[in-house]
């Protein structure tokens, strides 16, 4: 597939590669080696001097293989004369990390539409530059130059990610890192000269690795009506989760200084996430949220969710949400009610939410979660799981786990420290999504709702 | 000060301590062995073998000492007896754990108000039944009998939480104690037949220990003129910051059926909350969010605020928040674009949000931030500090805690995964806030800008 080498590259050339640890092209080729990534690595540097064990070349025009992909990070001025090297290599796939083009202003346009003409008419396509390039946590190929000691790497899972910013883009994959699910491919694509968000989304709607897309932007790149009809396309094989910077007149003021992106109105881009069914996010965290119950949870049928919990209190919380989302919250049926009546104590409250109060047990979550999940009544389960309850044992996560084969949304709210945690790791292992407040699961679940029924 | 022996009394009696480990009456006298407390320990059971290696008495009447603190967790028909002997032991401080009182119906209802009987014209003062109780994190004073394994508790500091759920207080409290910050005092009312939430709004409002208070609430519990005119004395005294569940139809529907309050208009306790310049959180995260700054900040003396950040993207998005919470981002002076333009790279962006830009340096993170503390400019700063970048040294720390002297509120942001963990541990650790996102700590800022201007 057209744009494959800038994840799964055969033979990479690192332009730049650099023998001082701490610089770009050192990191960017110890990534590489700290990877075992399997292709063919060719550091390139006049000084021919081994790095990291590697055998080094003065250019790439020395190299007899094919070059699937080059990382580029040298000098601005000195980057023209190199990718001309790569057009006349016939390699497919730049990436161009280093900056000073034209983020700095009208000397660095020029140079940068210089880049623009090289690759004109060849079959070269561009990332960057002023880019962190890419990252596949399938293939292993890593073109970051951030420190893994600064910036871990999330695990491989079904979540793509393309950010045009760098910061932003680092930063969420090293909180990533560190949470239970994993992502399929990165992009940050920077000033976007030659390949922009359109090309990415287009190129991940067809990708068998990914699942669900997530997206930081502070304007587009792309042409508008192309924007709009690949991402159209795109939501309608699988969904596309934006998260807009600029939405304030402040806003937008700060990125013209930041990016110099045209940022637009936040109602046009609204109007579009609308009309094209892609799900808006209102910050990052809430980026992930949505984008864990998406790679995770089948799709609901309705709106009609059960809410049950063991603290009474949460189960408010999740009704408020509930009703500010949308969300039903029907009734047990009197065959639930009579099942219920004869198997928990008398105090157990059987409206919605369900409140199976503080000696609940993980037996109790089961027969009531189960009975929900059966029913026609309801679409779906957010159960509120409060572990400091001292009679709910730690088999409750296979418990959990086992409700994933009625096929209907199921997701869970804890909160707490060591104990809780190390619960919820299970069950995010398990893939059951964990949330920290009721409000987040019951937003993430109305997420699912709206985009299931627009797409029916 | 009244109901100062629901927190640090001389001699404590449990009456319904446990021989059997895991039972609450055991798990409330092992939380007083474990944190070796001070005062006197009674248990009481009629069975005296030792508990814990403590002396058992089969009543309180059997103990010579003068009692301040009972705590009470014996079954609900039982507990008048008791009840009774403690009026008659004249013990000013009665928290009743049992449950089994109106909660569960009209039986329940008379129980209770026999137990409102007995206490009539007597010095007795009853907290509960059907409660938590109380927690002092100074004194050690812990009534809770959910296990330490599975619940934690807080640090010591300067937030009390009441909670009208004793499910969300012990929740809240264990996710609180992986947090940085301590609380000074914890009460959970229950059924609160003789004292209730303006009783501990009171009493708080002249605690020493507590600088701010927040409450978690269904309804309230007091007379609604007493509960305002507490409030509004209180507010003026400190910061109260409270979430109030069942804001919605359905919301206050599932209260009805969790705890019998009356909800009450969602409105009117907006209303209320506005008048006496309470601070209402959406959810309880943001409750804590609010809490941390309340606890650690001093107050700004208007709406203006400088973003200084090191990724550009989450500048722009702290700015979209600060344009939704009605903050201004007044542009650098002459004077500091003088300053800066001396000592910062061209590429540093010289308007706010201020971009030191992915090479900022702990220096310049200092020269930003300490020019606009200085400036008659900015009410304060809200520092987005990733640590991703690679040039920023871990003495940011020292640098950034150093900025308190300026007595102006600093707050920031920071995310990331061990690196970055390692960093905002230690920047709360020295009172300097850190939030997850920019957006969490814009509002945070915001809520205290709106808090000190209606104190003004």
């Amino acid at each position: 597939m057209k744009l494959d080498t800038f994840f799964n590259p055969s033979s990479v050339a690192i332009i730049g590669a650099s023998h001082t640890p701490g610089k770009v092209g050192y990191e960017i080729l110890q990534n590489f080696v700290r990877n075992e990534y399997p292709g063919k690595i060719f550091p390139i540097n006049p000084d021919t001097a081994p790095i990291l064990g590697k055998e080094v070349y003065s250019s790439i025009l020395d190299i007899k293989d094919q070059i699937d992909l080059a990382i580029v990070a040298i000098p601005a001025n000195v980057v023209p004369k190199v990718l001309r090297e790569c057009v006349k290599k016939k390699i497919e796939s730049v990436i161009v990390v280093s900056g000073g083009f034209s983020e700095t202003g009208a000397a660095g346009k020029k140079l940068e539409d210089e880049l623009k003409k090289i690759i004109q008419k060849s079959k070269t396509r561009l990332l960057g530059p002023n880019c962190i390039g890419t990252l596949d946590a399938h293939t292993k190929l890593d073109t970051l130059f951030l420190s893994q000691s600064r910036m871990k790497r999330p695990s491989a899972g079904n979540i793509a990610f393309i950010s045009q910013s760098g910061a932003v883009g680092s930063t969420i994959l090293d909180w990533l890192s560190d949470e239970k699910f994993g992502i399929s491919k990165f992009i940050s694509y920077g000033n976007s000269s030659d390949l922009n968000e359109a090309d990415f989304l287009e190129y991940l709607g067809k990708d068998e690795t990914t699942k669900v897309i997530v997206m930081y932007m502070e304007g587009i790149k792309s042409e508008g009506k192309k924007f709009v009809d690949v991402l159209k396309k795109t939501v309608e094989t699988k969904p596309v989760i934006i998260l807009k910077a600029g939405k304030t007149e402040m806003g937008t003021k700060a990125i013209a200084s930041h990016t110099g992106s045209l940022a637009g109105s936040a109602r046009i881009y609204s109007a579009v996430f609308n009309q094209t069914n892609a799900i808006e996010a209102s910050d990052w965290e809430e980026l992930f949220d949505f984008a864990k119950v998406f790679s995770t949870q089948p799709f609901p049928k309705g709106n009609k969710v059960a809410v049950i919990t063991d603290g009474g209190g949460f189960g408010v919380l999740a009704t408020d949400e509930c009703a500010r989302q949308g969300l039903e919250l029907p009734e047990p049926t009197k065959d639930m009610i009579k099942l219920f009546k004869k198997i928990f104590p008398p105090h157990v409250i059987l409206h919605n939410p369900i409140d199976l109060t503080g000696d609940a047990t993980e037996e109790r979550y089961k027969i009531a979660i189960e009975a929900c999940l059966k029913s026609k009544n309801y679409d779906g389960v957010i159960a509120i799981t409060l572990f400091q309850v001292p009679t709910i044992k730690e088999q409750i996560v296979d418990i959990l786990t086992d409700m994933k084969k009625y096929k209907k949304p199921f997701i869970c709210c804890a909160v707490g420290s060591r104990f809780t945690k190390k619960i919820v790791e299970n069950l995010e292992n398990n893939e059951i999504p964990v949330f920290l407040t009721p409000e987040r699961a019951v937003k993430s679940f109305a997420a699912l709702v709206r985009y299931s029924k627009n797409m029916r």
